[in-house]
């Protein structure tokens, strides 16, 4: 994975759609906070794991009015991008004053550092590796700080964990609401994913990848609805694979075929009706996604 | 699978066992509320998927109050039988004033409405598919409603996502104390899983079918132990196969044995000492079984 | 396996790990008990099944206010020393007034009994064959009952399922409040996992055992790192298997091969790279590991 620093924080790259930060209905939703706050978390540890457990518990500890909802701890290990889309397509549903928690980190035990960031309003800690890239591709953070402060760590920090040891704490001290200055210094510069991750709308083509692979084998994109050409039929390429038709359902072709379609968060996939296209294809998150027409 | 449309409200069929509407103790249960509205979650959206985190946010955005119960997110994609089995063996089991959203919805983009009901004192919300059958076959709702008062629905509704949407939001507004009335107008007729998944009790034969099949390839039927003859022994068919004999214990048999036997729930299931009846004979949800004398 | 009736409470093996007991920070834990009492789940009950959702009916139905964490329901069936394992490792993290709930319960419908025990401020409720042992080679229990006062049982109980019908309802009365003895007399003798499950370090070698297989098919041991000899490089023996290098990282070989390394919890693991060890060695919980140098 092609990492770059990036040089500063970056400005707004375009507006924001109202609809993807707003979990509300017409009538106002109710925010009375009686609960304590609300805590998610995304992580590879694996599901039902003694490391989810262990972490949960720490972060109980500091602050037992919590409500934790588990996104997820099946990103493949160490997967960054993976982790990075997770966390593009949950965070902004949840409302402002949440708090979530990211931990796919290859980095431990290096000299990788730690985030908290204010991103819409939501506070989030991650390992200083790219997680946050597609959330910024959004919007840009509002403040960031390094994690330094160690009396919001666990007494005993772990070369391994830090989760457990440090991130967790941290996210937990925050609940508090203590600012997020008190944990460090702010941070001007982070380590985003390179500009091959966001797709590249041209004249007569996009350059994408597979972002994600879902349950079903599904290969997700980052090419979004919004960048399709219109009254034209493009061709799809992936690996060795040309797609050259765009499918409305799975249901208009028979199984094991190999089609394209846009899914339900609008953005293209490749697919095999009643089939994995993982298995089938061997493409994998990373691969380029070539549109032209 | 067949579906009819009921005529009307169906009547109660069968007076309720009493044991299966009370978790309570001896000692009468507190129930202090204290911890806002109990809700559970039964859906086909898959376990670690971004779309269980997005339903919940929007569950949590307009109520912070919820404790909120993962029942399962792994009923196989639309399958509408093995949802209504889980909800008729989960739902009786949680106290009077809960919550229930069960969004296995196979229809969703069609002209199928979505429903609210009062069931026992249990606020049901779900597609109008046939996934509360097997409730109603318990006892009829009290009342029931059409949800169609868009103030309730998300800003904006996804023609694919109807669960995190309309459902979901609708259900969250229940828990703040909104009548069901306020949903929308009173339902009289719904969808219901026809007939042929109601055990026909005869003279000398039971004709069932196979309703869920569990993680370890277990294949319950809906014939319970309460319509099982008295001092006979009964030859059990199901596709090809065809048992002699009721087992007590999975424990009597050599690995590898096909057998019938009452599983925990008090229904007729057939098995594979140590192995998958699912994977070795190759039934499903939905095979007729024939137990004769 | 083999149990053995320990013949009175055990007296304390040694000194506990402060740290493994304690999960604050420099800066003292908010400990403000607004959100009800804190349970964790550990069974193998398997995930997303009905038997889990009636358990969390049950406990909710007499106390709603409850903050659960599911540790795990995908204990391997019946295996009381993978339980123990996790148990141990994941108890301690919890705050002092947390509940535990352990239900691997392969003696349900003989005569066992079923232990309320008060361990290190920790009350946790389990059936009593063996699945606390590990904990109490921590340390020993403060206070440990029989649970046998039946107004604390659900109305009816069931011969399979003690889970629900008289571990939970009783684990969920000592939320409220209600001293241990409510519960019934004084346990002095208990079923403990045989020595043979205990590491024993010699001069010249350590004997122990597989204690659990984790997902990724890594065979982890009970040998610590505490007791591992300096400035020699130990032979280690498992089934037909001989490894003569201790490794560092997972990095250091091929994929393929197998490996000895201390894992992130400190404890001796065979691991393949890339790979299951479970699944290439055929090696399974219970196997004796010879350490010699």
């Amino acid at each position: 994975m092609a990492l770059v620093l990036s040089v500063n924080v970056p400005s707004v790259k375009k507006p924001l759609p109202a609809e993807t930060l707003t979990s509300g209905c017409s009538i106002g939703a109710v925010q009375d906070g009686g609960m304590g706050a609300l805590v998610t978390l995304t992580t590879d540890f694996g599901r039902d794991s003694i490391y989810v457990a262990q972490l949960k518990a720490v972060l109980l500890s500091i602050n037992r009015r919590l409500t934790i909802v588990d996104v997820t701890h099946e990103i493949p290990p160490q997967d960054v991008v993976s982790g990075a889309w997770v966390l593009r397509h949950t965070v902004p549903y949840f409302p402002e004053g949440s708090f979530h928690l990211a931990v796919i980190d290859p980095g431990v035990g290096t000299e990788r550092r730690c985030l908290a960031v204010d991103w819409e309003g939501r506070y989030i800690v991650a390992p200083d590796n790219g997680l946050l890239t597609f959330l910024y591709q959004l919007s840009a953070p509002r403040r960031a700080v390094w994690i330094e402060n160690r009396a919001y760590f666990r007494a005993e920090v772990s070369s391994t964990f830090h989760g457990r040891d440090l991130m967790g704490p941290a996210l937990a001290w925050l609940t508090h609401g203590i600012p997020l200055e008190e944990l460090g210094p702010s941070a001007q510069k982070w380590v985003e994913l390179s500009d091959d991750w966001r797709p590249r709308v041209g004249d007569r083509e996009i350059q994408g990848r597979i972002v994600f692979v879902d349950r079903f084998g599904n290969l997700i994109t980052n090419i979004g609805k919004d960048c399709w050409p219109q009254q034209v039929r493009p061709v799809i390429k992936a690996g060795d694979y040309q797609l050259a038709e765009l499918s409305r359902t799975y249901g208009e072709h028979p199984p094991g075929s190999l089609i394209a379609l846009f899914g339900s968060q609008g953005y293209l996939e490749i697919a095999v009706v009643n089939g994995s296209a993982a298995e089938q294809t061997k493409l994998t998150v990373g691969t380029p996604v070539l549109v032209t027409w």
